[in-house]
C-alpha cells in the first residue's frame, strides 16, 4: 500500500524548540522523504519523559537548537526508504531513542542492546545516512532529538529504531513503552529478575520508579520497598505494588542500613532509578550479601564517582547496569506490547494527563512542577 | 569402626607458632576429643595458602598466638563428636576454612555459600561449641585457627567444614581443593562462567589467578590474558591456558585500555586475584560493555576505596564479587575432586614443592620468597 505522499516532501505541524528552556512553538515544518534504511513515520500520540526536557533545558550539555523534541511515541509508517524490508506503509510501531541494526556484536550478542550502530546519541542532530537534517523551515534545518523527534505530526527515523507492535494495541497507551516505562520495567524483569516471595528496593519513585515496582510486583515480589526524598509519592507508589517506604530524610543513619534493618540483612534485590550517585551506593549496599543484586539505572551527571568498599563487593553481591531495561527494540518491544494486551502490564495507572498537540507546553509545565507521571499529547485533534 | 583413640586425648606432634612472624616450633601437643558435631581428623598432607602467612606475619591484624596454622589439608577421620551422622571414622575428607551448615538462610540459598554459623572467622581461636581450643600443651590453650588448623597430625574440626571426598583420591594432590585452587577455579566456572570461545582477562598469576586461568581453559575461552607486574610469571601461566601476557609496567596508559585495544573494546569477562584496588578497578573497566563481568576474588586491605563512574556500570558491565569460588564446601568439594579423577583438572602443576613437616618453615621460605605456587607438607614420615 503505496501512500499518497510517499516520496514527497510532507508539510505538517512540529513543536519547534528555538532556543534552550524556551516554550516549543508548533511551526509548519517540512518533512523530507525517508531516505535509504529510514521510514517516514506518522505520529498519533507521544508523551513527554524527563529526558527531553533535561536536554531541552540543555544545563550542561552542548545545546543545539533548534530543534524537535520527543522520544516516546506510538505511530503508523507513512512510507519507507529504500532497502526497508521489514516495514511497510500502515505498520503500527514505536519508535525508540536507541536502536537495533541486527548486525553487530551488540545485537548479535543474546546479553547486550548497546547497539554498536543505532546506540543513543544525544549530541547528533542529524539522519546517519547523509549527516542532515530531514526537517527544514523555509530551508533552514531544525535539528532531531535521538534519532525519533516525535514532537511532529511527521518525522523520519533509522528503521533499526522502530519496534512494529500489534496493530490492534491502543497507541495512545502504549506509546509510554518507547522509553521510560519499558526501562524500568526491564531493569527489574530482565536484569534485577527477583524471584517470586522475593524483597525489592526501589530507589526513586517517578515514572521509570514505579515502572522498575510493577516489574516487580509482575515477578511476585513480596515486599517492594519505595525509597524517594518525597513522602506524598508513597500513596501513588501503592498502586504498584509499593508496599513499604523508606524516606531517607526521616533517619540519621544512611538509607542502606535501615533497609537492612527492616529486612534481617538485605534486600535481595534493589534497582536505582534517580540517577544520584549517594543513591547508587545505597542501592548496592542494601542488598543482602551472598545473593544480593543491585542494578542501576538512573543516568548521573559527569563528574559523580560510584565509590564502595570493596568488601561490600566480596561478599557476594552483583552490582549491574542496564539501558533502556536490556530490551532491544525490535526484537523485544512487540512482547512487552503483548504484556499490557494480556492485562499482565498495567499502563493507565502511568497516565496521569492528556494534552491536544495545541498545548504541548502545558506537559512540560506538569513535569516541571512534578505533578503525575506520563503527559500524552495527542497529534490530532 | 570405631578407631581406638575415640574419646581420647591424642598426644601428636604440631607445629605452633608461638610469635607472630617467627618460625613454627614442632611440639607435642593434646588434641582433645571432638564434641557434639565435631569431628577428629587425622591429616596426611596440608598446604601453604597465602592466608596462613598472612595471619602468621600478623601485620595489620589483633595478634592471636600461641596458634596452630594450617587450611589447606587432606586427611581421614578418627572420630566424631555426638549428633554426627554424615561422616565415619576412615572417611577421606578436605577440611575447609569455611563451612556450611546446611540450615542457613545462605546454606539454603542456591546463590549464596557464606554460611551464617561457618563463615570463615580469622579471630576466632577457639570451638563455636564451649569456645575453648582443643590443643593443649601441659595445659596451656594453643588457639586455632580458622576452625581447621592443619598444621598438626590430629585436629578437631566443625563437621560442616568438612567434605567428604572420593576415597580413592589422591590426597597429596586435591589437598590443595581445600582453598585457593577451588578460589580461583570457582570465581571462573561458578562465577565469570566465561563461554566457549570468549576472551578472559586474569589480574594476579599466583596460584589463585592461575586456578581461575585453568578454569577459564576448561571453560573453552579461546584468549586467556594474564595480568601481573612480574614478567616472569608468563612462562609457567602458558602451562594453565595463558595466551597473552600484559604487564601493567609496560605501558604508559591505564591496563584497563591496553586490555580494550587487543580485544576491540575489552574482555568478555575478567577475575581478579591479587586484592590491590587498582587492579580491582581496572578489572571491572576492562571488561567490554554490554556483556562484560569482573569477577573479584582478592581480598584489600581495610582502607581500600572501590572507585569508578557509574556510566562504566550504566553501559551493561557486570561486578561481581566471591568467596571461595562461590563452592559450597560440603555440597561441591566432593565434584570437584571429582573433575581431577577424570583428568579435565590439572592439579599437579600447582604443586612445585614438598617438604616432610619436620622442615614446614621451609614451605614458608619459599612462599615469602615467592617461588613456585604450592608446596605439599607430607604429615607421616
Amino acid at each position: 500500500m503505496a501512500s499518497s505522499t510517499a516520496g514527497k516532501v510532507i508539510k505538517c505541524k512540529a513543536a519547534v524548540a528555538w532556543e534552550a528552556g524556551k516554550p516549543l512553538v508548533i511551526e509548519e515544518v517540512e518533512v523530507a522523504p525517508p531516505q535509504a534504511n529510514e521510514v517516514r513515520l506518522k505520529i498519533l500520540f507521544t508523551s513527554l519523559c524527563h529526558t527531553d526536557v533535561y536536554f531541552w533545558e540543555a544545563k550542561g550539555q552542548t545545546p543545539l537548537f533548534p530543534r524537535i523534541f520527543g522520544h516516546e511515541a506510538g505511530g503508523i509508517v507513512e512510507s519507507v526508504g529504500e532497502g526497508v524490508i521489514d516495514l511497510n506503509p500502515g505498520d503500527h510501531v514505536l519508535p525508540v531513542f536507541t536502536g537495533e541494526c541486527k548486525e553487530c556484536d551488540h545485537c548479535k550478542s543474546e546479553e547486550s542492546n548497546m547497539c554498536d550502530l543505532l546506540r543513543i546519541n544525544t549530541d547528533r542532530g542529524v539522519m546517519l545516512n547523509d549527516g542532515k537534517s530531514r526537517f527544514s523551515i523555509k530551508g533552514q534545518p531544525i535539528y532531531h532529538f535521538v534519532g525519533t523527534s516525535t514532537f511532529s505530526e511527521y518525522t523520519v527515523v533509522h528503521v533499526g529504531c522502530v519496534a512494529k507492535i500489534n496493530p490492534t494495541a491502543p497507541l495512545d497507551k502504549v506509546c509510554v513503552l518507547s522509553c521510560g516505562i519499558s526501562t524500568g520495567l526491564g531493569a527489574t524483569l530482565n536484569v534485577a529478575k527477583p524471584r517470586k516471595g522475593s524483597s525489592v528496593a526501589i530507589f526513586g519513585l517517578g515514572a521509570v520508579g514505579l515502572a522498575a515496582a510493577e516489574g516487580a510486583r509482575l515477578a511476585g515480589a513480596s515486599r517492594i520497598i519505595g525509597v524517594d526524598l518525597n513522602s506524598k509519592r508513597f500513596t501513588e507508589a501503592k498502586k504498584f505494588g509499593v508496599t513499604d517506604f523508606v524516606n531517607p530524610k526521616d533517619y540519621d543513619k544512611p538509607v542502606q542500613e535501615v533497609i537492612a534493618e527492616i529486612t534481617d540483612g538485605g534486600v535481595d534485590r534493589s534497582v536505582e532509578c534517580t540517577g544520584s550517585v549517594s543513591a547508587m551506593i545505597s542501592a548496592f549496599e542494601c542488598v543482602h550479601d551472598g545473593w544480593g543484586i543491585a542494578v542501576l539505572v538512573g543516568v548521573p551527571n559527569k563528574d559523580a564517582a560510584f565509590r564502595t568498599h570493596p568488601i561490600n563487593i566480596l561478599n557476594e553481591k552483583t552490582l549491574k547496569g542496564t539501558f533502556f531495561g536490556n530490551y532491544k527494540p525490535r526484537s523485544d518491544l512487540p512482547s512487552v506490547v503483548e504484556m499490557y494486551m494480556k492485562k499482565e502490564l498495567e499502563l493507565e495507572k502511568f497516565i496521569t494527563h492528556e494534552v491536544p498537540f495545541s498545548e504541548i507546553n502545558k506537559a512540560f509545565e506538569y513535569m516541571l512542577k512534578g505533578e503525575g507521571l506520563r503527559c500524552i499529547i495527542r497529534m490530532t485533534a
